[in-house]
């Protein structure tokens, strides 16, 4: 097999090796993550110790295999070792390598978590691939106007937050504006923990108001994002200027130009 | 009356018996899931024993003449034995006899009350039948794009989880990853229970990021299905002159073209 | 001033009186709630129990001259002692008298804040009539959809409320399947109060399960009642069939006539 | 520099210096927000109490000449100063002066952060103008039937929190009714914090009512503002065929009319 081949199937997915590479990539992703997740519960983390060790080292070597090949076979090495995959695949595979010399590992587990989300290449895979580009697209035009969103909600909770701080007196959990942000964010959103709950009667119509505002203004992101995943549904491109249109248009809305029927 | 006949009866409800004898069906189905459900109560279960007792028994005695009446007028009998509803059927009624040999049969309640779900039979019938049609055709075409989304959810989840267990440090409930994911999906749906709270400030921090992601994510799914179903209220093409068409309409509201019922 | 004169200030709002008359109606009917409302705190009802005695009895007085009147000036005065507000009005008049003889009275206070729904009539007035009438029209429209899915909820709810009983072999709060039941509605709408929460781990896998339902579900309402708005929001009344259109059609799509540019 | 130059910069974003002073202030203003919420954590305010001193006291000499500037350049300062951001300029500086003469000034904080609003004045600025004038105006042509929709909550929440305050008997939290209206609220709007729980079997039905309904209704603020949504989105009529077209569109997309600019 030549290194060009070998770099079909390792780095794309458009034939039938490629794909099938893919997919045993991500079970394997699947395996190691969910071997990592397993490990963590004490009970059974500390009695089948020897097996977890075991998995841990075969997925390592195995990725370190693919991660040599993919440095090897890249045109680029430089510029995929320093892309961001490239980075999760080596900070995926260091963290056991490092528990050789260090003895606490503990924090490296966040890092080889992160490798579930090359799980996400499966998007590039069949069927799913247009509908994830549909919710990519439609999460992208909405982004400006989501963004001023987040930033009027993040007024809104500062101010709310300190408000609370205020008046609640610096007591009962509310002992700093941080603290107060943190509880009016957990109500806006109205997630609601209850670790937090205002004990004064002002407190309590502060966070009625809260809870209505977070329970009127949810509706504004759903608004926003039904309004673009519709216009994305619509979407009929002009040949001649590549401006999206009305999937029913007769003329392109920038430069008039007329759709074939 | 002949088989065909009481088969049109028991299996179809495209005549007025047949009509008759699923709604007959249906009180006696909700009669004993209700029995069931009134029965688990400690206080009123133990001292109407001999009721409760009675009503299971004249149930199951009746779901049995149903059950042996299907299997005698079925063309094919094997089909139906062992299609869902025919297994519902079946797991109905053996718990009762189960209990003449065993003692306990309480995990057998489960198997009684997912009877209930004949009671979606009820949708065949009369003017529910169109909207169901509706809710399931729009769910079945947003289900790729909610799969998707599903997917992107659960990586937030497990990724989130992963973090707060290394964030907090394995204490206060968050003592394996599984816990953390837990935690991580009780914060992104905004039901907040409030048994695992964050208690250190880089904790909190993580977990206000999980709340305001689960209230932006919210609209998404609510986009998706949205828009399928603004799709399937608009279903009806006109041949004429192509454009889209409430799905009832009798002419099309563009060019007046009649279309055929 | 005639009874017939008197009848239109009263029962109508179609007039400048009508509409002062009802205005001064909604703040008496404002006032006494707040009063009811504000006399439960123990600590301000104990003291100023005078106050709102005298306050309770005047407004008594006040609108059983109303409830006198309405008898007298009304046609028909049967049909309103019988009317749903009719009732509203009598009932909300006789737990003060019933208070002279009987002590407590502590349950009729229902009966009073029930009158707070004459607030209503107030959409009745001006500018927010159309906007009412909007909001009625679509959710009726909603209404058979929203009942399906409703069903559709009470079916899972109570499922996964038997499961979970089961699940955690009723202990920690979940001693009979209403029990579960309660605990499946707190989840499944996002509302987590946590007095009840799952201690073992397939609990814990059945109600990560109830919770992204739910997440995913709360999309299925706001898509319909969004789609029944756009509808009524877009609707065009053919003047030869009287069938709703879209705001923009050329023909009707029920009878082929032609709109008038 | 001439008065007028230091207006245009000063008041106005139309200039390139006018932008620079405005991120410029509004950096100083996020510095000086940012000063006080850390401030507020005991464990940090107090060890560098010295280094937050004197932030303050450098912030608020800026901000005051900053405000004698407006004041000076106004064509009209009277306006200016009993204008909205005229009040807040005012009330942000004034609390460190007050701090000079009285111990406690704990609650001016409030006032300092309201400062933050004018970083909404960046919404101004470049790209996010068109983004926040769109959202506003869904939301304002919104205002009316959102204000119907708040009313009906109001309604519900008042007569569930009564209802719910007699039939728990005055206990458990539910003192009150005023009490039981905030703990309508926090179910009604899916928060659920959980420190007031019905505990009577009929109280737990009624909030399971409540409950539903607060799932329901949900809808119908997000179906209100994504119609409005889609009306704002699309409000461009073409003058030739009468058509709606995308609000930014140059040619009308069924007719080709080009629309002047």
């Amino acid at each position: 097999m030549t290194k060009s081949q070998l770099y079909r199937i390792v780095f794309r997915t458009d034939t039938k090796p490629g794909r099938q590479f893919d997919i045993v990539l991500l079970w394997l992703i699947l395996l190691s993550a969910l071997a990592v997740i397993i490990e963590s519960v004490p009970e059974i983390g500390n009695k089948h110790a020897l097996l977890f060790h075991s998995v841990e080292w075969v997925m390592t070597i195995l990725f370190t295999i693919e991660y040599v090949t993919r440095i090897w076979i890249s045109p680029k090495p430089l510029k995929y070792i320093f892309s961001f995959w490239g980075l999760v695949d080596f900070l995926s595979i260091i963290p056991t390598y490092a528990s050789l010399f260090f003895f606490s590992y503990h924090y490296f587990i966040i890092i080889r978590i992160f490798r579930l989300l090359r799980v996400f290449r499966i998007l590039k895979l069949g069927r799913f691939n247009s509908e994830s580009i549909f919710l990519i697209k439609a999460l992208k035009s909405s982004m400006h106007k989501l963004s001023v969103f987040l930033m009027a909600v993040f007024a809104i909770v500062i101010i709310m937050g300190t408000i609370m701080y205020v008046a609640e007196g610096g007591e009962k959990g509310y002992t700093s504006i941080p603290q107060g942000i943190y509880w009016a964010i957990v109500t806006i959103t109205t997630v609601g923990y209850g670790d937090m709950v205002p004990q004064t009667a002002i407190g309590k119509i502060i966070s009625s108001v809260a809870m209505i505002t977070g329970y009127a203004i949810i509706a504004v992101p759903t608004g926003i994002i039904t309004v673009e995943m519709t216009k994305s549904n619509q979407k009929n491109k002009c040949l001649r200027c590549d401006k999206a249109n009305d999937w029913n248009a007769r003329y392109c809305n920038n430069c008039g130009h007329q759709f074939p029927e």
